[in-house]
């Protein structure tokens, strides 16, 4: 682990680090916010996934991110998207390739040799969190933004036990049936679509509830929402599956960090106060 | 007024705008935060002064600003730096041209037919605001970043009757002293130092103090505390002067937009109440 940048932030630290990741096959940057609590012992850790073309900076700029951690006493972990490199595959456009990492396993050439997001960041980056900060493992929290909602979505329910606590800001719910996830699954996973199901939060909520109680905020002004996110179909699958959710519409609002950075602490407040001992 | 574009934050809205400036003589772009109270009345208004090379979106962007000023119920206005444009005069350094206005009218060629921001921010925009937001224009106050702390500073000290408070994140206090405002003085008002204690805050600080306390914070791991900054000539002339001052070091905190977020409600809040009816 090689140490990038460090601020201190509302009495607390965030830090940058490099480090070779083998489940990527290459460096592999990411942030982590230490709040003051954790100067007295563990803390719950939340996992914060990105959407579309953004890194660790994104949220921890413009998400108003700190704050909200410093005040609920947790460790916040910011990956990054996808591996990235020069020998890394690439594609000119915005949601393919680096950046666009999906958090799944990749099968399809060229991207299976490294876009393998979920297994490092279920696998691989926790055992660094662990070994490096002041992290109780025993309750983590997962989260994230469009690209990174669905992220969250299908870790917390593919590994319940792990991630105790889910929420997410403008999730692609449903990637199976937009036009984001038919580009990105085809590519990763190939044609044969009894393979996504494993990667769709609808898919996997309908064979399986968890314990949670999820929380999703949606802008009404996104200009992806009716295309992309549909975040109906994933309250129906909830309702099929009697998983607890609550889905706020919030009128006005759009896609971005202004919209994030209002409901962050409400998000994080959320975790918390369900992970507390 | 051209709209550029409108963001729902915390229930109020931020709103950036273009127009043509006379002052300036180029199209000037701003950015205008109205919290949720504008909505039952005028609400008093903070002018947000930035730093070196940034423009609206750094403090609106990382700021935290949003969140502060929805709870404490100000309009924040975020002016741009300088004039910029490619016929606009500029230098390749950063801390000269485009981004480095100084808060000041210039008097030596090329700079003197653009760069006018002190005139531009406390002539032209206040009336573009009063015209166009729900502004209690008796109930101002100002207050900025590094660069823009210095124009806090002297805009405060030279218009005390309309900027009625006063606060700082790492503020160029002294730039006659200091390699920043030597550079930019010499550029723009010439070699003749007397024609440079009007932009001095500590310079117009020894003069006459303000009836406000103002308020400043200092990260002490700040690379440019010790040659750009010099808090403590600051608090000198303050003392001469009989001015009430809280300069607060902060141990550990540098110059980034962290440091600016994790105080800026302690500042939004500090101006809101002394401007409260």
């Amino acid at each position: 682990m090689t140490p990038v940048s460090k601020f201190r932030a509302f009495n607390g630290a965030l830090s940058v680090h490099d480090h070779d990741s083998a489940v990527t096959g290459t460096s592999m940057r990411f942030a982590v916010f230490v709040p003051p609590q954790a100067e007295a012992g563990l803390v719950p850790v939340l996992w914060y996934l990105s959407g579309l073309t953004c890194n660790w900076s994104n949220v921890m700029e413009k998400g108003n991110l700190q704050a909200a951690a410093a005040r609920h006493g947790v460790i916040v972990v910011a990956p990054d998207t996808s591996p990235r490199g020069e020998d890394v595959p690439d594609d000119e456009a915005y949601d393919l390739g680096q950046g666009a990492g999906f958090y799944l396993t990749a099968t399809q050439a060229p991207w299976s040799q490294n876009f393998n997001m979920d297994r490092y960041i279920t696998e691989e980056l926790p055992q660094i969190i662990l070994d490096n900060f002041p992290a109780d493992m025993s309750r983590q929290g997962i989260f994230g933004h469009s690209m990174g909602g669905h992220g969250a979505l299908i870790l917390h329910l593919k590994h319940p036990k792990t991630y105790k606590t889910c929420s997410a800001f403008s999730p692609i719910v449903a990637p199976s049936q937009v036009p984001w996830g038919h580009k990105a699954f085809t590519a990763y996973l190939g044609e044969d679509r009894s393979n996504w199901a494993e990667y769709d939060a609808c898919a996997l909520m309908r064979k399986q509830a968890s314990q949670a109680h999820i929380l999703i905020d949606q802008g009404m002004a996104d200009n992806f929402l009716e295309e992309q996110l549909k975040p109906e179909l994933f309250e129906a699958a909830c309702a099929e599956s009697g998983q607890k959710l609550t889905l706020r519409r919030q009128a006005g609002y759009d896609h971005s960090y202004y919209f994030i950075s209002t409901f962050m602490d409400d998000h994080i407040a959320h975790h918390a106060g369900a992970l507390k001992r």
